[in-house]
């Protein structure tokens, strides 16, 4: 089922069609909490990471939503994930700070790193916070999303597992790094959240899954050779935005992946490119995140500036349209469209995570109750 | 002639084997000074515009060298850019401020705002100027290396004229919208100078000029569909970094042109979008850009990040490369090999720039110095 809008606009989501159920969202968040709870997770941490995570669900970025919850409770298994951290300060200024997440989960640093760059920013305009030994922190849109909410521009950059190969190189040595740039505007905000790469490897991983060619310029092979095959990437590398090589700018998204990992990683004190680890062992995966807040009024009247974005995004969704397109999207338009919707209407679990989610269920005496919802 | 480096690099260069003649960058800079201050550019500007259009050519970025002089000088003439601008600063804070360039020459107002930020940084830790009423302001790859010699990371965007169309739009309502993050290594210092189109109009410009295709994906005709033709892409527009459509990201490229407005145009009060106009005119096109400063050692000590950025620098150097090729770059590389090179060889002027050049000398009875060294 695909929801249509007034302009035709459709849910966004990495799902096939047909190939999932409905869930409601504070059900779901509520049986994620819970779990992370079971594991040891305290009540308010896991409160925040369950809002990450189902926050991906709503904005129809499900591979990194609840499907993820088996990796971290493996994680916090076997101890690579530390369920009651010791965040600490490492260096702080007016304007900046560095935190040490302590191998908690990625999303309770993250959120206090946020609230950090926030308090700055609204104090002295601007807020930089670094974050070292973090896990996966879920969507950076959620991390912008508390910016903007405080009609701050926000800025959000990860590293990841490696994932993406450089430019000529046939090796994973960069993770999907994505960029957040959160910006207020009169409506609901502009929210780039994009990867570095040109595809998600969730999106990989769902064509492996139900077997479907991907389209080629995605990934490569292990011989560093261009591929529409998701097995084959899987055991290759996924390829910079731009593309491969140099022709289309394949060197352009190379050199933001790079500049996501020098904030996130070597300035935080984190790991770095091929260094990162993954969230579910065997050792601590130290990823790097970086956090910023902007004041506009330090650069002019705020209402001025919201005025000035409502005016450009018009000026953008009213260009002339390719024959055929029947409309022009502005960043994050597609995922609070998407998050609308699902708050009504549920949002989309694959049949993999609702077993993994059922298991996880019974593993740890948590009510199934998301599953009252699913249609 | 190519000038090969150790490792097999190329000097790197948007004009064509044997369509350029070598100049020496000191005369050339002199003359372009000298013609500069004859249309009335008090001799400091002057020579900081020299510099700035020079170091382009020494970089390989010809479209932003020496060639721009006649436009620059043409809106001199029309009175569109001001020979003596009263440069002022409208916003200040500890941390952040906005300068209005007064329509006079790009670089003038950048060179001060980027000293600004500098000073700011060296302070404060962050310095963030926004820049409004100014002009076409070189290659933003000038203004980080000012950062980087600072041991400082820089960044520098700025908006331009309209050339590439949003996703599913076929008009040119975003700029090429360069964004620049330099960043102090042990050695020669990241510099990542790239257009957030797949490609540079300068290479439409010169395709046009010789009569040769360009890749399919560089641009659009005016009817919206991928051609490979220079002169139905001059007539349509660009394409955003990432590709026509969705499928390779596209948007991602889009977002990205659009944040680049949204600093350089939007909050500094300057023109964004479809509305920023051309430099040599009828009217002052109020192009904005934005500059920022940050001190490492307000994440962590000078020493400890450059001691990580080499290690990081290096483990990309050294990937597996993809058969059949030779080296893996680093953004900024194949910019300061090619300075290297042409600080000794000469930059590279094509006929038509020589010509130009010639013309406004023979206008202004500036001595043709740099043809002495036409090779």
């Amino acid at each position: 089922m695909r929801v249509l809008g007034e302009a035709g606009m459709k849910e966004k989501g990495e799902l096939v069609d047909g190939m999932y159920t409905r869930v409601n969202h504070e059900a779901l968040t509520q049986f994620v909490r819970k779990v992370l709870e079971k594991f040891g997770v305290p009540s308010e941490d896991a409160a925040i990471t369950a809002q990450v995570l189902v926050k991906a669900d709503l904005r129809g970025i499900e591979s990194h939503g609840a499907a993820r919850l088996k990796r971290y409770t493996d994680g916090l298994k076997n101890g690579v994930v530390k369920t009651n951290p010791n965040i600490a300060t490492i260096y702080e200024t007016p304007v900046t700070a560095v935190l040490d997440g302590d191998s908690g989960l990625g999303q309770v640093v993250s959120h206090k790193a946020m609230n950090m760059a926030i308090t700055k920013a609204k104090q002295n305009h601007i807020g930089l916070v670094a974050v070292r030994n973090s896990n996966h922190f879920g969507i950076a849109g959620f991390y912008g999303l508390m910016a903007l909410r405080q009609n701050l521009i926000g800025l959000v950059m990860t590293n990841s597992e490696p994932l993406v190969a450089p430019t000529f190189a046939k090796q994973k040595l960069l993770g999907t790094n994505p960029i957040c740039v959160a910006v207020p505007t009169g409506g609901e905000g502009f929210v780039l959240d994009m990867a570095t790469s040109v595809a998600p490897i969730g999106k990989i991983e769902v064509a492996r899954r139900i077997g479907k060619k991907v389209p080629l310029g995605w990934g490569i092979d292990a011989d560093g050779r261009i591929t529409d095959d998701p097995e084959e990437i899987s055991e290759g590398a996924l390829i910079p935005l731009g593309g491969f090589g140099e022709t289309l700018g394949g060197h352009k998204g190379y050199g933001l992946g790079v500049v996501v990992d020098v904030f996130s990683g070597v300035l935080s004190g984190a790991s770095w490119g091929g260094n990162v680890g993954k969230t579910q062992g065997p050792v601590a995966p130290n990823v790097g995140h970086f956090f910023g807040a902007m004041r506009v009024e330090a650069f002019m009247p705020l209402e001025d500036f919201k005025a000035r974005m409502s005016k450009f995004v018009r000026s953008l969704k009213d260009a002339d349209k390719v024959t055929g397109l029947e409309e022009i999207y502005v960043a994050g338009e597609k995922s609070t469209y998407t998050e609308q919707v699902r708050r009504k209407v549920g949002v989309a679990l694959d049949a993999k995570t609702v077993d993994m989610l059922t298991q996880l269920g019974l593993e740890t005496g948590v009510e199934l109750s998301f599953r009252k919802n699913v249609s």
